[in-house]
């Protein structure tokens, strides 16, 4: 067992990423003790039994009592009220952080309510699954994947440290970045594509003369794949739209503009523009499997090569 | 080894497909024997290393020549030169089939070569993977997928009944459909998705703010989903889109006109809206899993639960 980086860490909201948090802190022994809270007495009894928790208590300000790191894992729209419930209690010097999908209105929303005696160190694990609850999830979750540390201006530059290699202990890797730029960014690789693939499925629900048996039945040919997306928590999602509204809005305006472009393309019949386009994308897939972070399987390894 | 289906199976064009076709055939003991012909040199030469078919020819004709199945698996808009070059060949009684992912435009090209000796099936196997070549095709492709058959007016039933069992001996459950409706339903849950993925990946590799490392190193948060369907074969999928243009755009009508609602939802945020929209969605996602037309295992089982 190597020396925990932390000897108490405070879990706030108890789901996919909380409980891949501390699984993963477990098998690293980064944790002295792990203590935790959810807003639902259900979660609450489910984490008790799956035993990722050492302690859980039933309100947020208990769970944080003598933390030194807690970690704020609601969905985004809800981070402020947490801060604000757990402000008196925080102990001095403790590391507080976030693993919203969200950076600028995070740190809006909660810094005001903390106390100068303790750290503020925003982060935004990059990894998920479809699934949602404290049941989802497992230790191997941000093992090689990205971890973005948002520091605040004038930050510790001790607590951002410790941070890192609390991150890395789990699995991490770790970059940092200016919360306009994770805003952006994410709203590049994660928000915007979420957004389509929802639509994307919504249009196949609502389409009358395509029963919904057809759209399931004959999912394997391209669609299936929105369908992992969009079963994505509608809360979290909601959230996310709602405060990183800017840059999703933004990189909504370039893709409809590009997909305005294909679709005159399409009704012109111009092969050229279509062929050209559909030849350049598949330089990132190949950038994306050699930065080990897909994998090159057929159909992601769901079928079987033989 | 059980009774061919058919003595002499002709596979025109060598890529993933009728190669996952030649391997399934031998897995079954579905055909005498398997004759194939692809344009390029270089295909036919891999294809006599890998051993997929029997006897690999110069020509179409050539390849044709005594064949009781005919498979046209070269991309759409090659079909109708391809039917038109094989017509004079063609055995009495024999049948040709089709694997394109489009069904009016192919009969449109293909009907009027072919002599009325012949029965023309056209059908549409609803598998692949972002992989394509002779090098990418596997046995296992069609288990458990759907291929559907496409019968023309006035088409033969024990012609029709042949090829079915033929597809089911690969492995494929079987539907029949009209062409129209065919490429409606595959506008939805195939054509579109993927164009949308590539307007997608587009727009990521060409926003300058966002540098492509960024974009891959980051792509475990939903980007990278969309870059598998992007990188399938540029032709085929040019080919597609401009063969099977009306059905396209008015789906893609249909996906702009949903796309602005939730965009002006997001604009002057109504978190029910959203809500509800994302909610809706997660119910075509359990439909599919419970057809067994997808993994339950998050993120297509990438990463491993413990």
């Amino acid at each position: 067992m190597s020396t925990p980086i932390y000897n108490r860490v405070a879990l706030i909201g108890l789901g996919l990423i909380a409980g891949s948090m501390a699984w993963a802190m477990k098998r690293g022994g980064v944790a002295g003790e792990i203590v935790g809270y959810a807003r639902s007495e259900e979660t609450r009894d489910t984490v008790r039994k799956l035993g990722f928790c050492d302690r859980v208590e039933d309100s947020a300000a208990a769970a944080c009592e003598g933390a030194d790191l807690v970690v704020l894992a609601v969905p985004v729209g809800a981070m402020g009220g947490v801060a604000q419930e757990i402000a008196p209690v925080l102990a001095d010097g403790c590391t507080v952080t976030d693993v919203g999908s969200v950076k600028r209105d995070v740190i809006d929303h909660v810094a005001p309510h903390l106390p100068d005696n303790v750290h503020f160190v925003p982060a935004h694990p990059l990894a998920g699954t479809e699934h949602s609850g404290p049941n989802a999830g497992f230790a191997e979750l941000f093992d090689n994947k990205w971890t973005i540390i948002v520091p605040v201006p004038g930050a510790d530059r001790d607590a951002v440290a410790r941070l890192t290699s609390f991150w890395q202990a789990l699995g991490a890797n770790t970059d940092e970045m200016d919360p306009e730029h994770h805003d952006l960014v994410l709203a590049v690789t994660s928000h915007t594509p979420h957004l389509i693939a929802y639509t994307m499925v919504g249009v196949a629900d609502d389409l009358g003369r395509v029963t919904d048996s057809e759209v399931i039945k004959y999912s394997a040919a391209g669609f299936r794949d929105f369908t992992r997306i969009a079963a994505s928590d509608p809360t979290m999602w909601r959230d996310v739209f709602l405060t990183n509204k800017d840059a999703t809005l933004e990189i909504l305006g370039r893709f409809t503009e590009e997909l305005f472009a294909l679709q005159r393309a399409i009704r012109t019949g111009d092969g050229d523009h279509l062929f050209d386009y559909f030849t350049r994308t598949r330089a990132i897939r190949r950038g994306i499997i050699e930065a080990g972070q897909d994998t090159d399987a057929p159909d992601f390894g769901r079928a079987q090569k033989k």
